[in-house]
């Protein structure tokens, strides 16, 4: 992408009302615009990142054995009324009279629409386990939104269902999508740890959020130090084998969210040079529940001996709109934005110093054309802008790679290589640079 | 995807209240639930044909150099106000009030929200032309919904706007977004046909709408045979280029809707050999408006000269997910949908006759695994239903291959291919068969 035909109005200033460093960096670099308290347009550079972000967690929850569908954003009110939870709910649910006096509301999760569709389609055990999820916009009513994409009322979530036979087979499920988070969290460039989380009135010990760790976090954490070196499985670990073992590895360490904290526990379990308190952002939430909903909701099936069975339901959940946020919190320094590889929005920034100039537009013209072809994004700067700007913007976008075309190092052949995230420069000469950026010798 | 592990609840009976085919098709594959009215669930089979669609869609945009951003769903009732649609609108208009008793309404389209924003990102003369474009959720309240996706309340759509400081500038833009279209629907799998459409009071000849043929089609429409074996653009066309030769191609031969018809000119135009009346629905509509949402929302940017420029605009949309219906009406026969290559949820459909005998299971994995590795999307019935009930499911869902793999055949080496839409049926040996399915030889 030509920068001179692009759409990402930077803004010089810090926008006022923009409390947290993210809010802040995605006004400034033209990610998202606010169209309403709460409810954001995300403009080209703020949906490249969130596209690149839902390819992977769609990859990942592929990868488990979920299955993609798509619930639309508007339901019928009568679902949660089968619930139970259309009173319950209370304001944070945005409510709907349509011009037949129907209501409908705009859906703030899916459990009653996933279980009625599962319940509609579905009747012999020979259907079970499924995972199904999809990547969707939802709505919370927040009385105060703030914080910019982290707590907006419009987002974009990733939900996913299990429905399985019994408990034991639920088990299975849950396991399936901690580890799928685990590579996912891992792959979008962020170190997540799994905290075990409230499970209310259903009890047992599945549920966990997914927290990451940054200064600006929203509450404080604590954990062992050994969480945070540990790794992911890897890509081609087999989900159906038994995954025990792994969710034993990451949940016998002790860690835990402000709510859920037990000093004592945690000076007992962690010697002191381990003991890591920090802050941290929730970006995912897994939960067994059990029959909450298919017992009110009648999602049975018909087992091999002919009788009933109720199902065994979970949710996980990820926002997906918000990881923008927080990956942009765990990911920055005083110039600007520190994109992980896997979700910036371009690849390389080029930077021709001087358009115009008959030497520097070609040379430029040969990195875009050849690093396309490598199959490489690249933002070119071809803007009238003074060197001090463009360095400044390339900075604040955060690309992680920016290649510093100018008039004087081209008399030598040479082009400048600079890395976003360690600041290192190199001067390369023309050939070499290519190389090196597309990863041949 | 193996057959027993997806989710595809596919219907013996025609579903009650479903009038026309592809709303009987749909619902009959397992593509779509109603979750209410007019609002639809889009289950595994059909979101992977609508995000083909997307995709094509996507690239085509892109290739004519709109730029991709995303709008919410939600918007601020003000902004409406502002440009004098507010009370216009009238009641297919989803209107919402929040908690704190603010106006908000679901986007029925988006002229307001997206001028805007241009509106307040944009000051210079510099940074026209652009279109941008969004591929997001709309609502319309229809009092009566019906034909399932084809006139659904909660619907996908692709609405680009252009933005352009005169007259001769945005007949550009609008040529660029007419090709577009040509070349969208051609790569589709359709042939869709250029009329033109109503200005309203601001008259001019730059309003089209894009009509398949297709003998379910919701209106009449009248045309010139040769526009119906004409071929769309090359990818590698220039857009950049002078279009208006191309544009003048598509538009000399008569075409016209119902609304446009006009009986003598038809005669005195196209010779009666040529005369084409036929049945159409509308999938694309493009238009240009001038300055009827710049003016009043005062959408200007500064000039060369430093003057003020009123913007001139257009917009220019798709109905995403009503294109699958259409595409299904255009496209099917007495034994389900014949899906056009290029959007097929799946390339080939392998039935596996016999699942359990030893020799049937290890070909069909054969051929699984190796049509995966040649890129190829495969769905594998390896379920336990007999094969008259698999021959009628593969044929319903409209895969444009299958392949019959049984043990009589197996006995000598030999697999059964048949084309979907020719119902062409060819015994193979296992290796030319892979060899012809993944285009090697």
């Amino acid at each position: 992408m030509r920068l001179s035909c692009f759409f990402m109005p930077v803004l010089k200033e810090v926008p006022a009302g923009a409390e947290i460093v993210s809010h802040q960096l995605m006004l400034r670099t033209g990610m998202i615009r606010q169209s309403a308290a709460g409810i954001y347009s995300w403009l080209p550079l703020g949906l490249r990142v969130m596209q690149k972000i839902e390819a992977i967690i769609r990859q990942e929850q592929n990868r488990a054995g979920a299955i993609e569908l798509l619930m639309p954003t508007l339901q019928q009110a009568d679902i949660w009324r089968e619930s139970g939870r259309y009173e319950d709910y209370g304001q944070e649910m945005l409510r709907i009279t349509d011009r037949n006096e129907r209501d409908l509301l705009y859906g703030p999760t899916n459990e009653e629409l996933i279980t009625q569709i599962f319940r509609d389609c579905v009747k012999s055990y020979k259907d079970c386990p499924r995972i199904l999820y999809h990547i969707q916009w939802k709505f919370r009513d927040e009385i105060r939104p703030r914080f910019g994409v982290m707590r907006g009322r419009e987002f974009l979530m990733k939900d996913a269902y299990s429905f399985d036979l019994d408990e034991q087979a639920a088990r299975k499920s849950y396991q399936k999508m901690f580890v799928s988070y685990l590579r996912t969290f891992e792959r979008l460039g962020l170190k997540a740890i799994p905290m075990k989380a409230e499970t209310g009135p259903i009890g047992g010990d599945l549920s966990h959020e997914f927290i990451i760790l940054a200064d600006t976090g929203e509450s404080a954490v604590y954990c062992d130090k050994a969480l945070i070196d540990k790794k992911a499985p890897p890509a081609d670990l087999d989900y159906e084998s038994d995954l025990s073992a792994v969710m034993q590895e990451w949940t016998s360490h002790y860690a835990a969210t402000e709510d859920m904290h037990d000093e004592n526990r945690f000076q007992e379990e962690v010697s002191q040079a381990d003991q890591v308190s920090a802050r941290g952002i929730e970006v995912g939430h897994i939960f067994y529940f059990g029959e909450k909903y298919s017992k009110p909701m009648k999602c049975e099936v018909q087992g091999a001996d002919g009788q009933l069975i109720t199902l065994h339901g979970g949710s996980y959940g990820i926002g997906v709109s918000r990881l923008l946020g927080a990956i942009i919190e765990a990911s920055h320094d005083e110039d600007g934005i520190i994109w992980p590889k896997s979700v910036a929005p371009f690849d390389v920034g080029l930077i021709n110093l001087k358009p115009g100039n008959e030497e520097t537009d070609h040379v430029s013209t040969k990195f875009y054309s050849a690093l396309h072809e490598a199959g490489l994004d690249c933002l070119l700067d071809d803007t009238k802008e003074r060197p001090g700007g463009k360095f400044k913007t390339m900075d604040l976008i955060g690309l992680p790679t920016q290649v510093i075309i100018g008039p004087k190092g081209l008399k030598n052949g040479i082009v400048e290589i600079k890395d976003r995230k360690t600041g290192e420069r190199q001067e390369l000469e023309i050939g070499q640079a290519l190389a090196a950026l597309t990863g041949m010798t």
